[in-house]
């Protein structure tokens, strides 16, 4: 049974959710936020589907919902935030005013983030940059469940690479990729559902080839994305988002004593680039450019414009959910 | 017939080359280290195979071997170069020692080349960076021969992006991938050789899948690597190349009235950032760390290491060269 759900209640009864689990009404707002833009605009692997795992890492002391985000600035362009063991969107949050400032300045600028917890999408993050008129580059690496290239056991988390940038007259240019063949969570999804995986998207405990989604998550790995290209890639990840933060590799940090946590306790890097500082003619104006030269070439879906579709459509007609899970969330409200 | 070069003998050739066909002592220096360099390290698709490349482009007027690039100062941390029509490398080498001391002041610089051609490989553009202890990030657009996802026709340049980072005892960690499925040089080498191309490399004039480089060449177009993703970076790498440094698109020049010129006439990016700003362990450290980690999980052959083998292998027993190779070089110096 299907029903839909208006954004703004769904908000609110994830920020309950939240609550009730233990964070303070900054990060229950600032998360609850992020999980509701992810199903609203359909990028379902990191909507509501992660609720149970936010609560768990809430419940078993993993994350600390009421960290206190501490900024420090560093140097002209270069910001850090160490997040003390809370939410990596929180800690962003408290530096963002900081880094744009240091951007609008300087040019570019860093904003360096560590001790932190990130289990969302990477696009939520940076899109709001492209809306200020920024380029927004971000990593964030997770937990060890890819293999590197030519390697037989996980290293390397499912690391995303995303970024964003403003276009004229038009939706910012976003895209957020996972370097590993998938992303976890669309692998726990399609266990949930049964599905098998697309061709070259994990190993078993073996080390072999599998299709089979609950053989990648039971002792087997993810390969990553185009095979040593997206091994390089997702290696940058762990570089950036972990060694030049301050932050623990994928590899690093030991949650088995926090049974069913799952929010990487990594770092996760931005980088902020003022455009208006190239030459030529405006960013977003040579931005649309390129576009419109994509769309002459038969290319009928930019990044991020699936995501774009869905949220027009759930703006008018509500965020589809089932009945079931709208009781499972009101459950964790109250659980 | 096979024989060997020394590396400063094989530098000093291809200078004759460069000076006989138009370029001032500054850039014949810049483009014969760099070009020598590839050759020496295996990466042969930037070597010598590029040389009547570069000829043709300076005998056509297509590119001002005698530019003097212009170093513009434009914010803490941003500054530009005007090639002036020249080579992107000569810019570089007028503007890096700007875009170094921004960075180890603010943290973080970029260095915005436009109105460049760039016909060789990134890395190593950007390993002396790592080797002075700063992180590198490059992208350079080139010429329009591949396939944006879910298009038709050619719109992206080859499109490479590379990384590079200093690790503690050891080498850089530099990787420099093409993001479309092959590097053009590589195709031209298999069309020359007769070799096929690996599945999902390329299309024919008509868009149909093909592995044979000539139908790529002439006509056809590359695919990107990875699939929807590869394309993403391509894309990005449009935008960071071309639109914020100013430069053109690699669909936008007009090289058709230069017969035979091969050094596409666009911008390139370089981000440099000083990880002695982050938190924790030294970054090289950590770094190191990493690869620990890969190799403990069984990566035989870790990015840019075969390029380190050949280095160590031509260093003792001198550059292989065919004879008949030799013979054209020594040509083109006189001719």
């Amino acid at each position: 049974m299907s029903t839909t759900i208006a954004y703004a209640e769904l908000v609110g009864l994830l920020e309950k959710i939240f609550l009730r689990h233990g964070t303070d009404r900054v990060v229950a707002s600032i998360l609850a936020e992020n999980c509701a833009m992810c199903e609203r605009d359909g990028a379902y692997s990191h909507g509501i589907f992660r609720m149970p795992g936010y609560v768990a890492s809430l419940n078993t002391g993993w994350v600390d919902g009421r960290a206190t985000p501490e900024v420090e600035d560093v140097a002209p362009s270069f910001c850090r935030v160490d997040a003390r063991n809370g939410f990596a969107q929180a800690a962003l949050a408290r530096g963002r005013d900081l880094a744009i400032s240091k951007s609008r300045q300087a040019g570019i600028s860093v904003l360096a983030i560590r001790n932190s917890h990130h289990l969302s999408a990477l696009w939520p993050d940076i899109e709001p940059f492209a809306r200020e008129g920024l380029i927004a580059i971000s990593a964030v690496n997770s937990f060890a469940c890819t293999v590197p290239f030519d390697g037989k056991s996980a290293v390397f988390g499912t690391n995303p690479f995303a970024f964003a940038a403003p276009v004229e007259n038009s939706e910012p240019m976003v895209f957020d990729l996972a370097t590993s063949a998938m992303a976890n969570g669309d692998v726990q999804i399609a266990a949930r559902k049964g599905h098998t995986l697309p061709p070259d998207s994990g190993v078993d405990g073996d080390g072999k080839p599998t299709n089979d989604p609950r053989a990648v998550l039971d002792g087997g790995a993810l390969l990553t994305f185009g095979g040593y290209k997206g091994s390089s890639i997702s290696m940058m990840v762990e570089l950036l988002g972990a060694a030049l933060t301050g932050g623990h590799f994928s590899f690093e940090f030991d949650w088995s004593g926090h049974q069913g946590a799952q929010t990487p306790h990594t770092g996760q890097l931005i980088i902020l680039i003022d455009p208006s500082y190239g030459a030529g003619e405006a960013f977003d104006r040579r931005a649309h450019g390129l576009i419109t030269a994509m769309q002459a070439a038969g290319v009928s879906r930019l990044p991020g414009q699936r995501r774009a579709e869905i949220r027009a459509q759930t703006a008018q007609n509500g965020i589809p959910i089932t009945e079931e899970d709208l009781a499972s969330l009101r459950t964790l409200a109250i659980a």
